[in-house]
């Protein structure tokens, strides 16, 4: 195959060092030179440059993978299509769907939404590894050329799951989107606390329960902030309930109904388990 | 040092196979008669019994530590009196200390609430292991006896930390008991979504980020219950400072508030860092 990968970051790059070591022919652009540089150096990519019409590889591209910003993927899909035309296939690998997958199949016909449930807690194209994907899963989304989607991911070792763009906004809402805003809250919440002694207090004897709790929300800002700009509809009605659940917790506290909170606790207990990733 | 232990659970035990390693003499008392067969075996005791009147080496105790669940420290404190008398101390290991100190202290004149904070996932006196409490931070509060109760657990490897029980109820309130909260109501709250297929999509999707951010809320029912109830002064006020951050956070997404969502996000992100045990 030859991939095309827009954006070298942690994604893009991880992606083209495993597509390569397959022997796939992988083009790659980055608006930075000194990224297509590092990109080379590191066998992410076959050529790179900082833009379209600076490549010489371009014809005949059998997929084109977004690997941008949230907010850049239908700009750039745009961006593509005085260069590209079906066959050739459009994806991405943004963690929301609603906002881009109608819009970008209205700016072009071969074009499948993704997103490879992967990473880790570096970012660009220095963190760049290889395996970065197997064992993990890939949602996709219905669109013509999906089977050349999932044989890409399936290549890099993930196992692919298709739903719709919306029942995968709500998921994600819940699983991630929604846990980053608790875990931010949390950190910001000590901060509120009135006596500073208390407050050093709690930064001295914070121990494992504390860093688990709070890592998420510890993470990337503008990525927590682009997450729920684009998925703001699901992550609202998300918050909401768990807004509800904290309310009865609250309730329970204030009126010492112990056997109440007891049950709920036990609940979760059990709940937990019922996540593949917890088991 | 001859050291007694109520209670031969999780901390219990490995506490005395610690002080067992240093050369101190260590007796128990545990209900149940299969467990003290088992703290023999595990060389967590030199001697143990179901009840104090069965153990021939209770004479001239230094410290009796009391294990017990939190409800029952100072029922068992009142149950030591009659056996022990000052220069022995005692002392406990529960996470609150506001509802132990002062009645313990009333019964007991040499009584010093102190707090371990070291455990693992494990329960019980199987679950014991040496080196628990190496390099972490043990909570004392001031009594008759603090340099002999800061010995022992020196002795064990851990850094001693003085301050008031209602400093120490607060603080654990924010790194602890509340993280419990707010971990099992995520749980809790996906388990409220309406669609079974998102349901299961969700449990199917989860990672890293799910798993560490409801791994505290997935624990101990019994113990998070009662955490709750005996600090649940302390607990409510941060709960409501949460709830509170929680709202500005939902406000901020109703009215498109992307930029005052990005500095909370760089604010949690950098604070964090702020905490010992996130750098």
């Amino acid at each position: 195959m030859k991939v095309g990968i827009i954006g070298l970051g942690l994604i893009g790059g991880s992606l083209g060092i495993d597509l390569r070591r397959l022997g796939h022919y992988v083009w790659g652009v980055s608006r930075n030179p000194a990224t297509c540089a590092t990109a080379l150096t590191l066998g992410a990519v076959d050529e790179a440059a900082p833009h379209l019409d600076h490549l010489t590889s371009l014809p005949n591209t059998d997929i084109v993978v977004v690997c941008t910003p949230i907010a850049q993927v239908v700009e750039t899909v745009r961006q593509l299509t005085p260069w590209v035309a079906p066959p050739t296939v459009i994806t991405d690998v943004a963690s929301v769907k609603g906002a881009i997958v109608p819009p970008a199949q209205a700016i072009y016909d071969h074009f499948v939404g993704g997103h490879p449930m992967a990473g880790t807690a570096g970012q660009g194209i220095t963190s760049a590894q290889p395996d970065l994907f197997r064992g993990r899963v890939c949602v996709l989304c219905e669109g013509k050329g999906l089977a050349q989607v999932q044989y890409l991911w399936e290549q890099v070792g993930m196992t692919t799951l298709i739903c719709s763009p919306t029942d995968h906004d709500q998921a994600v809402a819940w699983i991630s989107h929604l846990p980053v805003l608790l875990s931010a809250s949390l950190i910001n919440s000590v901060h509120q606390e009135p006596d500073p002694h208390i407050q050093a207090l709690a930064h001295r004897l914070a121990s494992t329960g504390f860093r688990d709790t709070s890592r998420v929300g510890g993470g990337n800002p503008e990525l927590g902030q682009l997450m729920a700009e684009y998925n703001r509809t699901a992550l609202l009605s998300a918050l909401s309930i768990y807004q509800q659940e904290l309310a009865r917790v609250r309730d329970w506290l204030v009126q010492h109904q112990w056997a109440e909170l007891r049950a709920f606790l036990h609940h979760a207990h059990h709940d937990r388990q019922q996540f593949d990733s917890c088991r």
